[in-house]
Order: C-alpha cells, then sequence, then structure tokens
C-alpha cells in the first residue's frame, strides 16, 4: 500500500484524473476554457447523479417529513432585494487602476515593513499556503533592494478590508509591485445580472439564483396549501447556483456555476430549535459517512456570535480536510423566522401557520442544511483517491492509482470481464449477464485480457477499504 | 367514465389540477410571477425526475452505444459564435410605438380590408386559435364603422414578416387599434446575455445556454479521449437551457426557462444516415408509448427540404395532440458534419475520427433527438387527465378527477392506506410497510378514513387504463 499523499500533489493528481478518465472537463476547452465552469464527464455525471440521488432518497422519500421542489433558476428580481442579496451579497473588491486586474480584498494581504522600529514601506501578497512566510520574504527582499540598515520586524498581515486610507496608497499591485495603483475596496456584487422580455433596461432587470433555499420560502405557503404537510417539515431542493466569484479557485470548490442541495427545515417559532439543529448537524455528518467521505476527515466549525447575522440563532459548518486546507462542506444555519418575515413585509402576503393549541398564528423558524454537490463530488474524489504499489507476474513493481468509492457512489455498479476474448462460449455468457443487469445498474462489459484489467494507471470503482 | 373532456376546458383543468395538487406553480407567485417561468411543486418534481431517470436509464445505462455528461450553462461566448446563435438566434420582433408592447412578427397577422375589389384598410390580430375568424369580424366591424358599402371579400391572412414596407404604415397595432405605430419586424437575439468576472463590458459577455446539444459538440474530443467509445456513439446531457421568448405561453410548453435532454449520436461520414435517423426516430417514439403516451396523441412531421438549413439532411418532429393543438415534442434531425466543423474551424481544434479502414481522417456526421422534459410532462398530464362519474353509496353521482399514469411516472409508486384510523393493530402493520417500502420507493401514508381516499376531485395516480 501507499504512504500518504502529500497534498499539492494530491490535488494535481486529482485535477489530472478527473480530466483523464471523464470525470471532469475543463467548460468550453476547446475555447481555452472559461475560468470558474466545469464540465462533468461520462464517469463524472455518473458518480454526481449517484450523489444526489442518494440525497434525495434519504433527504426526501425516505423521510415523512420532508418533500421536494424544484424552482426555477430566474426568479423574480423582488425576491432578491427581500432576502437581502441586492444590497448585501457582495464581496470587496480592489482594482489595480495600472493592469486593470482585480482582487477579492480579503485575499489580498499587505504589511508594512518595519525597520528598527519605523514604518519604511509596504509589501504585498495574494492569499496562498504561506501568506505570513510569502510577505517575510518581500519583506527582506524589500530591505535588501533598497540597501537599509538595521533590525527588520516580523511582518504582519493584514487584507486589504483593514487596510486605513492613507495605507492604501502605499501598499504595491501584486501585479506591478509598485504603490499607487490600487483602489480602496468597493462592494461587488456576486449576483449575475440578466435580462428578461424584449427590453433591456432597470425594468427588466433579473438575476441567476446564487442559492436554491429561497425557492422554498416563496414556495412555502403553497407548498403548505397544496400539500398534507405539517409542522415540523422541511422542503427540499437539488439545483444549479451561480456567483460571479472574483476568484474562483481550488477546482470545482469555489466555481461560479455550481449545484446546491438544501432543505429548510420549518419549525414552531415555540420549538426548541438548538435540539432540532444539533439533530440536523449529526443527520448531515452521518450521511456524508454514508456515502463512504471517513470521520478522520470530518469536523464542525461553530460561528462565533460576534460574526453571526442579526438574526442567525447560530451556524455550524461541517468542515472536510480538503488537500488544499480544511474548509466548509456543509453549513447548517439557524434562521428563525428572518427569511419568512422578510418575504411576507415584501410581497404583502402573510407567511402564517394557524397554531391549534394557542389559537395564534405564527411565523415558523427554520433549520437549513446547505451543501453543494460539486464540494462533497471533490471530497470524495480526494478521500479515494490512492496510489498502490503492485508486483506482477514477472516481480516488476508499478504505481497504480486507485479510486475507492462507496458502492453508494460508484459510477459503474458492476463490471463483467471475461477472462479470454476470443472464446465465444465465454463470452456469450458474459454478454448475456451484462445484459442483464445492464437493465437495473451501470454496468461496464470489457473483454481486454485479464492482466490489462490489472494495468497500472486503470481506475476502477473499488469497495472502500477494499 | 367520462366523455372526452374539450380542448379548452382540459387546458384550464390541467393548470388548476397541476396548482391545486402541488405538480406546478407560477414561480415567485407570491411577487405576482414571472412570466415564462414555472416551478415544480412535490408531487410536480417526482414526476419529472421520474421522466429524467427513465429517459437516463433507457438512453445511457440499457445502451452500449450512449454516454452521458453535464456541461456547464455557461459557456465560453465563442462557443454560440461558432454554432450561429450569435448571428442567428432570433426571432423576428414588432414594436408598437405608442403602446411599448413587443410582439412576435411572426405571431401577429393581418389582412387588407377589399371591398368591391379595392383595398380600403387594413385589420390585425394575435395568432390564436381562430386568427383568420377573429380578421373577418375585425374586416366586418371596420367595414360598419367606416359606414362602407359593397361587397367585403374574404380576409386573407399573412403575418408581420411578410408585410411589405408601406403596408406597415397601414396595419393597425393589436395594442391601440390605430394604425402607424408598428415598425418593421427586426431580429431579436433570443439568448439571455449575461457579465461573468468583475468587468461589466463587452469583453466579458457570455450567454446562458439556449440548448444543451452545444455541450456535446465541444467536448466531443475529450469524450472520445477519456472514454472507449467508438463510432457509432451517442452523447447524451439532461440539463436546463434558456430562451427569452418575446410571448412565452401555453403554460409549461414555450417557457423561459426548460429542461432538456439531448443526445447527439456520431456516425461515419459514409454511414446511412437515412437508416439510423429513422431508427432513431422509432426509439424516440417507442420510448414515449414506453412512459404511457397514447399512440393516438402522436405523429409525425417531417420537415420540408426547402425549409431546412443549408446543413442539414432532415428533420422529422414527433407531434403531440395537445389541447392547444398538434405541436412539436421531440424533434429528431440529421444535422452532417455542421456542428463539429463549425467548432474544428472557431477552435483551431480538429474534431476528427481516424478510419483504420481506409487510413484517412474525417468529421463524423450526427443524428440529434432532442426532447423537453417540461414538453414530455405537459404531454404526459394532458394524456393522463379524465374525470369520471362515480356513484357513491349513498346512490348520489359525483365528479372525480383521474389523472392515469404510467407505473414508470406516477410520483408516488405505493400508498399505504389502513382502513382505520384508531385500531392499534391495524396501523402498526401497515406503518412498518410503510416504513418497509419506503426505503426503496416513494410511498404515502394515508389513515384518513377511505371513504375520504375514495372523495371525488381526489388526485391519485393510476395504473393507465386501470
Amino acid at each position: 500500500m501507499s504512504s500518504p499523499t502529500e497534498p499539492a500533489h494530491l490535488m494535481e493528481s486529482l485535477v489530472s484524473l478527473a480530466k483523464r478518465r471523464g470525470f471532469i472537463y475543463a467548460s468550453s476547452e476547446i475555447y481555452g476554457g472559461l475560468n470558474g465552469f466545469f464540465d462533468y464527464g461520462p464517469l463524472g455525471v455518473e458518480l454526481k447523479r449517484n450523489i444526489r440521488d442518494c440525497w434525495w432518497r434519504d433527504m426526501v422519500h425516505r423521510r415523512d417529513d420532508v418533500v421536494g421542489i424544484e424552482t426555477s433558476i430566474i426568479m423574480h428580481p423582488k425576491v432578491w432585494e427581500a432576502s437581502g442579496h441586492v444590497a448585501g451579497f457582495t464581496d470587496p473588491l480592489v482594482d489595480c487602476r495600472v493592469s486593470k486586474q482585480r482582487y477579492r480584498a480579503d485575499q489580498l494581504f499587505f504589511s508594512p515593513v518595519v525597520i528598527d522600529g519605523k514604518t519604511v514601506g509596504y509589501v504585498s501578497a495574494l492569499e496562498s499556503e504561506n501568506t505570513a512566510g510569502e510577505l517575510q520574504t518581500a519583506a527582506e527582499s524589500f530591505k535588501r533592494k533598497k540597501a537599509l540598515q538595521g533590525a527588520l520586524a516580523p511582518v504582519v498581515a493584514k487584507d486589504m478590508t483593514e487596510a486605513r486610507e492613507e495605507e492604501i496608497v502605499l501598499i504595491p499591485s501584486p501585479a506591478t509591485g509598485e504603490p499607487g495603483s490600487l483602489t480602496p475596496p468597493r462592494a461587488f456584487n456576486m449576483m449575475f445580472q440578466t435580462n428578461v422580455g424584449a427590453m433591456s433596461d432597470a425594468s427588466s432587470v433579473a438575476y441567476l439564483r446564487p442559492e436554491t433555499a429561497q425557492g422554498m420560502f416563496v414556495d412555502f405557503k403553497n407548498v403548505v396549501d397544496t400539500t398534507r404537510v405539517k409542522l415540523p417539515f422541511g422542503i427540499a431542493q437539488i439545483g444549479k447556483s451561480f456567483r460571479n466569484e472574483i476568484t474562483p479557485r481550488n477546482f470545482i470548490f469555489r466555481s461560479r456555476e455550481f449545484e446546491q442541495m438544501e432543505m429548510e427545515y420549518f419549525i414552531h417559532e415555540d420549538a426548541d430549535w438548538a435540539k432540532v439543529h444539533e439533530e440536523w448537524i449529526v443527520w448531515c455528518e452521518t450521511w456524508l459517512k454514508s456515502i463512504g467521505l471517513p470521520d478522520s476527515h470530518l469536523s464542525r466549525f461553530t460561528h462565533p456570535k460576534e460574526k453571526l447575522a442579526f438574526y442567525s440563532r447560530g451556524t455550524v459548518d461541517i468542515m472536510f480536510k480538503y488537500p488544499f486546507g480544511v474548509q466548509e462542506l456543509w453549513g447548517i444555519a439557524a434562521r428563525g423566522s428572518y427569511d419568512l418575515t422578510q418575504h411576507a413585509n415584501a410581497s404583502g402576503k402573510p407567511q402564517e401557520l394557524f397554531d391549534e393549541a394557542s389559537k395564534k398564528k405564527f411565523v415558523p423558524h427554520v433549520i437549513e442544511p446547505a451543501v453543494g454537490v460539486d464540494r462533497i463530488f471533490l471530497a470524495v474524489l480526494a478521500a479515494g483517491y490512492a496510489e498502490e504499489d503492485v508486483t506482477d507476474e514477472k516481480g516488476n513493481v508499478e504505481k497504480r492509482t486507485v479510486l475507492r468509492l462507496s458502492p453508494r457512489l460508484a459510477p459503474v455498479k458492476v463490471a463483467v470481464l471475461p477472462l479470454l476474448k476470443n472464446k465465444e462460449q465465454l463470452t456469450n455468457r458474459a454478454k448475456a449477464l451484462y445484459a442483464k443487469l445492464r437493465r437495473n445498474y451501470a454496468v461496464q462489459y470489457d473483454d481486454a485480457a485479464p492482466s490489462a484489467n490489472a494495468t497500472a494507471g486503470r481506475t476502477r470503482p473499488a469497495r472502500r477499504g477494499a
């Protein structure tokens, strides 16, 4: 068996494997690609479908209290005013006036260069695995170039959102290395904008949804009125969302077009939200393990109270140890009655239920587990990737790449591999078996010689840990 | 059993049923809706999923020669230049300068009013079930109002794309009833446009795909290089597409956001394309019947040679008898090597295969069966809708609405309905059965009194013809 693969190498290997085996291609690759957009190839689409189908079965079909919906990607623009996205779904953006490059202010770091207690200049660096180290190197280089004498203080990394006005003109642009060209951060709305109808003016502006969740809030009353749901109950949805990220990165982890699996679980205003919240966190953790993600890669991050939105009761993220660091995989948020109340106010349509016990109307509260299909996909690849040394008949040791996938997710469920290609008796039976299995499963038939099936570099779905 | 339902009434009944039972809601309904956008409710999403899953199983899993992909909705803008959509994916649009209304020129009809062989004016009408009749009525009214004597000739309906320049100023706007305000038709591109990245200028323009098909062409070489496909083979995709229709109509039949199931079947340049074309037409017809659409509602329309695009070998549409008329459901087009050649030229990347026999490179030809999920959904509702007279225990006759769905598509596969609600022995067993079935099926549990289950107006999935 292989030793644990190094993180940097692992990410490269995953991207390469994903392309080579038809899991993931860059979108529009023959035209040079489009930054932040990806296509799923023949194996990728099957894996992705299995992720979605497992979630849907466990979340909707196997539960009494959750129903599904599919709402449109383009919704009425007032939805996004009410939700707060038009005003607040922004990233801080910094321009370099000389290079025309744009940066997310919170990903552009700087530090004063302090020699003998005196600030003699500034250095900058884009966020990386080792931002502080890069700033330190830049500071040393700055000192050397300017031929300055004295004791260089350790750098203190801040990002551009923390820069004082008088500092901004002194911080060098990462593009040019020279100060003076960076602008103060401004709010950049991340919703993709379009126009609906034949007019192309302010009256026709619409947005591609940046999340599926608002569909569940906007259709809340419709679902209540046309089904037999009773509190507590959830509305679930799987679908594409779009965010115009300034700097998409980490492969499919942060892309501009992605797929979400979200669920809004509505509870009574007097319900013990913390208990329900915890139950859903556990449900999500259990589900991730059920599709083969190892416990060792999962952790929790509780958002500090002071960083929560004013309406939020609490948010816990289930984190995954990606090759590029521990990052958010699944956010479970207790959002109170904020969303329904916002839509009630903006639409003039009450979003209340009637409480038989107290004979009063109330706005339900909500717990929201929200996860990205693509992030799960990447976690599954990262956790399943292994390189093994295998010895062939002649005693040669070769490296073999194996992708260990849970049988729930494997794109191919069964492979039919007859031992000989040219023995009709054998291949006829194998083909009949293949035809039979194919009725109900994704099956692959391969009559290449068995040695070929064991060749190094082949990727086969394998039972986790097998 | 009911007598056949009248078309106009049927469409109204379908829309009402779809809303009432949680199949389809207007998008963003609490904000007054958004024209041409729809949401699928709890029953609708299950039916829609079943349509997609049946197609995928039959098209991809159960065939040796078709693989699936999922490409991004936003692709490189050059894709749409090469495909011809930027230049040519347009509808002719006519403005009314006074009312600011906009019309599709091919849906706005007019006729001269001819009395005793002399043209005395013009009338207009929007396309409807009875356009000619409306124009005739308008002509008679015109004659009466102007107090003209003589023999009124029958109207001759043409649409605005056929209007001569000197006629346009004489044709009354449907909005005002007065001539002089309509503009000559101009080309309106139906692709939704957006901007990708932090810049909002010409360099960042991108489009929401108006079809999924280009994804298969752009990824053709990637699929060939990363799988073991050999000619003839197909690449299939299910996904959302967007068209900025000037006049979305007929419920989910022509909407602005919709879902397609397309497949590109690549064949050798010397293959008998007409034979493969016919095979795919038959495959599609058979498939539609396999999901319960009756033969009686299906027909074929062969596009006349003179109306085909220059590269097209032939297109046959499978038509469905919708309540609003016989309309296209599934188009099966023989497109030659046009698409791959366009992308080869535009990208500079050859899209060829090597022919072992002739030792020559060639660009494969393609057969494209393209169908909309929403159109199938509507066909299934229309064909399955029935109203029956049922007599209850007391001899009262009540009307019952029944939706007859194929078991392949039924949103609920099994209903567990214990006869008594308050008999624990019974309900415990019923609940255990429900829990067991739910592991693998979409199941509904309902312990309302059995009489309630037979109440008029209830919609239950039922075996077609049962």
